[in-house]
């Protein structure tokens, strides 16, 4: 590999096929260490864009059986598969963060599968930021296909949309009356819809009434979601999904979607980065700076409101040139 | 009341009790409407810092119901009351907010309680910060008391930390195993907790359970956390629940907690909303500006990588002087 003398080590050895160097380059980027910067600037020319789908869905819908049958679809065509759970870090999804760990099938001898799970513990933007990146790393690696898949509820599950190019919505038959009320969020994430269990009664029904609020929401030249009926227990409908979902990859690339949905989420992570930079800056400063350190004053003695103060502060923000 | 006839309308109708504009100004808020700031620049002077509660705690633990239980407690004692419901605005959490929402009981004849949940629709700090400013606004129309309750789980439990004067977790009997494994989590954020449906088999376990906890996480001249059993059936426990709220905040008062925490909670916010700022200019304009949208395509070519871009943003982001 020409070139890749430069790189650092770990860069070197995650290139090389090394997953222990892969894990702990993870880890430092959801810690937020300042390691990982040269490891994500060498590997980032070395990213091919690879499938990241985003596997969304309220707790109890069957996500984790769901993936180990993608996991086995993938595996038997030849694809190697890394799966990254992203946990929300709430300290009460704790719970059900390590009740999806163990629900995730290990695969200690298949080099081809590679699994984490990811936690904001310091992050520079967040959990999703730190996502982004290990995804990076992962298609640096050479792995075909990451799967992500939101642990818990919370404002993950809307940030999928800045980190999966393809974004699967599972849901269960009984979760009907549901969709109804969500409409508008659902579309808003949904490339594929997913009617897991679908040998639970009430299925068709819900797969029908999703197909009609589907067809209420057609555009000319944009992505029409696509609903499959799944169930893990038999197992059905995995082939279905897979194919829904490099639809939506293929028409990423012939509608020249790719790129403009790419801008848009580089655009969201750098100023996502750069807010966080600039927090980080402001927060040590305010403790710190004298100037920074009257104002706060001000705003404790509630004579200064704490809007005001902020504008304050972002107008007369010093360049540090 | 000297002085009023220079605020604005909303800040004055808000004063004299007007429960109509009171609700308005925190859709305002919640929507980032810019109406809202010259009400809330000028009722922050007028804020006596009550109590704002925050009742967190998973899915399932009768946060509601203890809530209810809370309101009539003090309504008895001719306190009033506003709860603020906080939706951390995941499409999936809806049902659960719905549900909660009904589960409130509402009380429509007695103005001494008001009822608000909150949603991060665009408010300029996010759903933290929205909720932030509503409770300042009902501290500024005259109310004792804010309860605020996390609704569904997410980042949103840990923020309660920054929102919060006193915080309550609120756990039950069979959740004594999760205790262990969230041990640190809860730590940080309980200043009491409460162990709910306490007529259920495993109480005793589980509060002396959270008592040995407390126990082996006491600090000299810090708060140690109140461990209360409570349970909406009977009802039992009410009484010292709220009680072990007020002790915390006689606490803060006495040992000089509360200034000091004042203080970091307005540093938080402060740094949210100027990251906010600065995050929604420079969206727009690496969109606009010729010289960003080359960065940008740099990115999008991987000649670049996101981290490096935010740096040189960062590094060389222009004052507005």
């Amino acid at each position: 590999m020409s070139g890749s003398s430069r790189l650092p080590p770990a860069a070197r050895a995650i290139l090389r096929g090394d997953r222990r160097a892969l894990a702990r380059s993870i880890t430092q980027i959801e810690n937020g260490e300042p390691s990982a910067e040269p490891i994500l600037a060498s590997l980032y020319p070395r990213t091919r864009g690879i499938p990241v789908v985003g596997i969304a869905g309220p707790l109890g819908v069957g996500k984790s059986s769901l993936i180990n049958a993608l996991i086995a679809r993938l595996r038997s065509h030849g694809k190697t598969v890394a799966v990254v759970a992203v946990d929300p870090s709430s300290p009460f999804s704790g719970g059900s963060v390590l009740g999806d760990r163990i629900r995730i099938e290990r695969r200690p001898d298949d080099e081809g599968v590679f699994f984490r799970s990811m936690a904001s513990r310091g992050a520079s933007g967040g959990v999703a930021s730190a996502t982004l990146e290990a995804a990076r790393l992962l298609d640096a690696a050479g792995f075909d296909v990451v799967l992500v898949e939101t642990v818990g509820s919370g404002q993950v599950d809307v940030a999928i949309r800045e980190i999966a190019t393809t974004s699967v919505v599972v849901l269960v038959p009984h979760l009907g009356d549901e969709v109804q009320t969500l409409k508008a969020g659902l579309f808003e994430i949904a490339d594929v819809f997913c009617v897991n269990k679908s040998d639970l009664p009430g299925a068709d029904t819900a797969k029908r009434d999703l197909d009609d609020l589907v067809a209420q929401g057609t555009h000319e030249g944009r992505w029409t979601p696509v609903v499959v009926a799944t169930s893990t227990i038999a197992p059905t409908g995995i082939d279905a999904l897979w194919e829904a979902i490099e639809s939506h990859e293929r028409f990423l690339d012939s509608s020249g979607a790719r790129t403009a949905s790419e801008r848009h989420r580089l655009t969201v992570e750098i100023v996502g980065l750069v807010r966080e930079r600039v927090g980080r800056e402001l927060a040590e400063r305010l403790e710190g700076d004298r100037e920074l350190r009257t104002l706060l004053d001000q705003v404790v003695a509630r004579s200064l409101d704490p809007r005001t103060a902020a504008r304050k502060l972002h107008l007369g923000f010093p360049r540090d040139e």
